[in-house]
């Protein structure tokens, strides 16, 4: 097989942003929109992957480099087009034998398929392929001119003549090129514009001269929506979860109200569970058969097992790893917590850094109190205990299995299997005393 | 009055669902498809009831029995199409006397106009009566071919002239027969086509070769709409809600944001509630007069009295019965709780199996401890007591009226009238000894 | 510059809210109607405002004073139309040299451009403006007849000829008048009209015949939508909360899911922030530069410093104030609360009527006890203090610099700089006791 090259540009100063974040670190689906498009590339075979960041954007090097570790990066210092930019990254393609694509970091919703129906073309005899999509309303875009099968040019909107502008398949920016044609014409390419930019779509024309095979291939408009500004961002977001939500209930999933259910990149959920309106899904997340989300719950970096009951109003945070048939309840938040098949977390409790077995009852108000202003402790919890309410278990601490811990006590010794631990003060009632705080402030009136 | 028997049909394996679930048992609004047929043939009137379902369907059956202790039930084993599934219900047509209605258990949005509709129908006359819907793209559904009044055929989509391809009035499936006539073409259907089934559409052109009255009905889309995928049960729990929201409006109920407001079939609000966004009521909720119900509140077998303010993030369970003006705040879930007018938890308390006065305050934090592991417990307080914040009230336990709790106690014993309860531990200072504790963090550093 | 008074009609008795609330008090963007209308007008440089209320309406009164102490004051007891209610308010406009302009109570979107334009056509010469709105379904509307740029008439769909139905430029009811002109048609106006009211639209025409100058001006629909019933209340709702998303995201805010957080008319937001699904803003809001607002949070009366961390499920009452950098986690409330830079409240407290230094941690579940069931008082925590998990605060009560306070401790004294308080139980461990108290279980079955 052709080797494949992808060069994903992401140098914009996203200046409609309005962000002192690189544009393509802004997340679509819980993930960089970089990340996409890097997880496109890998996803579709492509083994080399080259990014063109700009001279600021170390963070976009350092967060391109955890998701991918072999990326090479250029940097364009001058901004001058994405012809330019095509350029800077010379080092990757001038001894590149195979098909050079370039993306844009800016296309979160970038798929494999765009990817592959690229190559695919360059496969059949195109040393240019250009990806364009149809639209009803192409007015702004460039507009590609197909004659026999040979695109011609990408006439802007600006320069078209009126027959022009009828056509409705437009450019989106993307191409594929055999590595020679590259080379043949990117020094070709001339800044001789109103802005003094080279302009990538220049090499149709400049290889229409060469003779060279330039071929249109047609994805939807989707796949290749470029995010400027927040308004953008805010529409991929909702198109990536328009895609999830059907995704998952095609699989079987119900969603009582898929528009108030928000997915990440990863969330993995099985057929037969019944996800409730308004919950969150941050990434990491993988949901079994049978269980059951209740509305306003939150979930992150989390496992949760065959039948479980979640929430509503349940946090899980990363790390938190329930058994089958676990229940967390409202105003519960979890992290790094393993959770025994069966065991219950009902309500109004924090279990940070815990161990808990089966069978376990975790009653209301209890409090794993993990950390100590400098360290976190570990909570063990064995099988078949019982914590009574508004107890603070203070870590590191171990209660072995069915032992017993009395309601409003404060632990902070170990407890041994099947004893009762009890750790609060003795109640003392004042006869009358509240009548007489109550004559105090009438008083004091 | 003709006696009206229906025949709900729900034996399909519903197998786009991906459930191992019934299909019918799947839930809109808070109430399974086929509990929303059910209550839609109790309303209009129909006295007999019968469905059909499948061998493996014994919960459908468990459920109609809890919600219409007289339905009478077969069992469709062999799945032959809908003519096949009214034969197998012969039991209960064979000897009746009155009109016979064919309905659909996965029609979730049926309304009891639509069966009176088809009783009207059958009282002016007809003795088959076919109810349509008109709809602007009928492609895909069977078309009823009328002629002066009377219904000829039911049209297949492959079997339709392109005239007849025009023709917008769509077969629903749902019919009414006179018994007799039910009887006299029921098994005249022959199952000579591709699926080798019985369709109940040819009981129309074999009506009409009895010449036998035949006339159509026409009733909303919405109320047909029949639920095959996950899809589906998104888009009738929505259509759902758009009508009990536009309801709720009429009646006089503030709905801040409609779309992220959730009702349950049973739901009941009276006029100038207001409800923020984001609230879902599950199944039988009443909420009374000039009530507040604050954003993410999330209410289910609840009793809400007038002026009552709820929320935001209120959790109220079944057994929730609050008094006029009571006021539930944030992270607060109540279960089983008479909670007496004027009274107040405002914050992060659990309030189960609890009974509690008028112009009782609960302090924040407080949790009615009603669970030993075992059994549950009932907690009592009285009139215009106050539990300080942060109190463990250990069941069974009773305040009295005008008790107070110092905050941070653990009640286990009773507390008499006007009585103070006190049950924590008495601080101890230990000078320097924080500066310590971070001194010696840095030692190990 | 020429003065302007305003008269705002809001006496309507609003009968299709069924609501015992007067209707311009209904809210919209956390403000009632008519409190948008009197900001427009202030904002448009109208120095005299001037209502008409209904007999039955001191609450309208008192709130208007509330936001406008100079407004004014009519009470239009018969409500016999617009006419009539211009008339009551006979004192503001007899003596007044300058542009009275009619405004509704019930219109919650009017911009302080509309009013804008209308002063504009009167210092254009016009004696009589009249406000109306293109709309493609003018079915039902008023239209405004304009010939050779003279309004001529406003005519009601019922009285309009065929060709006049066909006029899309309807009327707003807005109207601005030279005050010479006012008081030149106002008794003019005659109730011989089916229902025996006096319109003021019938100004028109009478000012045709005084040959004064009438002109028309256009605005956009959604500024003079006039609010009837609960779904138009809803409507502009929606319609003011999708311009204030619009807004931030054109400034830099990020929202990921727009069309589930609401905020109010004044909420105040910087560039780079962070908005995660379902946040709710109530009136008082201000978030500054780089702070991320986590799913399900509300926010009321709070000041959110740069970079501060809120949510999931934070609740931010009146009177929060916080530092940069601060973290307000789950299931945590904060009102009338000072938080220094960097300090976490991360989860399950209470924190109200607090004072809390720089660099502190509250552990999880900690609750200020700040009522005693009469009087407020307050918590003081210092810098670098560290409250362990699940402590009760009891104010008043202050916490120095640098103090730990040991998890589970009830703090009712004062704590010295870097001391350490703890006051709990001391825990006591029963051997096989839970096992015995099982054994008592299966005994008793």
């Amino acid at each position: 097989m052709t080797e494949i090259l992808t060069i994903i540009l992401g140098a914009g100063e996203g200046t409609r942003m309005k962000s002192d974040q690189p544009k393509v670190l802004h997340k679509v689906g819980g993930r960089p929109m970089i990340g996409h498009v890097l997880a496109a590339c890998a996803e579709a075979g492509a083994k080399s992957r080259h990014i063109v960041i700009g001279p600021d954007h170390d963070h976009v090097r350092d967060y391109a480099k955890t998701v991918d570790s072999h990326i090479t990066t250029s940097i364009q210092k001058d901004r001058l087009g994405t012809g330019h930019a095509v350029r800077e990254a010379r080092e990757a393609w001038k001894d590149f034998d195979g098909y050079v694509l370039v993306l844009f970091a800016d296309n979160p919703l970038i798929s494999p398929a765009v990817i592959a129906d690229t190559v695919a073309c360059l496969n059949e005899g195109a040393d240019l392929a250009v990806v364009g999509f149809q639209t009803p309303e192409p007015f702004g875009y460039g507009r590609i001119l197909v004659e026999h099968g040979q695109v011609k040019a990408i006439r802007e909107e600006k320069d078209a003549t009126p027959e022009e502008r009828k056509i409705k398949f437009c450019n989106s920016g993307i191409m594929g090129f055999k590595a020679d044609c590259l080379r043949a014409v990117i020094d070709e390419i001339k800044n001789d514009n109103v802005k003094g930019e080279f302009y990538l779509t220049d090499a149709v024309e400049i290889a229409n001269a060469q003779n060279k095979h330039v071929r249109g291939v047609e994805c939807p408009f989707v796949n290749v929506l470029g995010v400027n500004d927040r308004a953008q961002l805010a529409e991929a977001e909702h198109i990536f979860q328009q895609e999830k939500r059907s995704h998952f209930m095609k699989e079987g999933v119900t969603l009582v109200a898929p528009e108030t259910v928000f997915f990440s990149y990863d969330t993995k959920i099985e057929n037969d569970v019944v996800i409730e309106p308004n919950v969150v899904f941050g990434p990491g997340v993988t949901v079994e058969k049978g269980a059951h989300i209740q509305a306003f719950s939150h979930l992150e970096g989390a496992y949760v097992g065959a039948n479980g009951q979640i929430g509503p109003y349940a946090r899980l945070r990363p790390g938190s790893n329930l058994g089958a048939g676990v229940k967390v309840g409202n105003f519960v938040e979890t992290k790094k917590a393993e959770i025994g098949k069966g065991s219950k977390v009902n309500h109004l409790s924090y279990i940070g850094d815990a161990k808990i077995g089966e069978g376990t009852n975790i009653g209301a108000g209890t409090i794993t109190c993990n950390y100590d202003g400098k360290n976190k402790f570990v909570t063990e919890i064995g099988d078949n205990a019982f914590i009574g309410s508004n107890s603070a278990l203070v870590a590191p601490v171990s209660i072995a299995n069915g032992a017993y811990v009395a309601s409003g006590s404060v632990v902070t010794m170990n407890v041994e299997e099947d004893a009762l631990a009890i750790g609060r003060a003795r109640q003392e009632n004042k006869e009358n005393y509240a009548a007489r705080i109550r004559a105090r402030w009438v008083k004091s009136e």
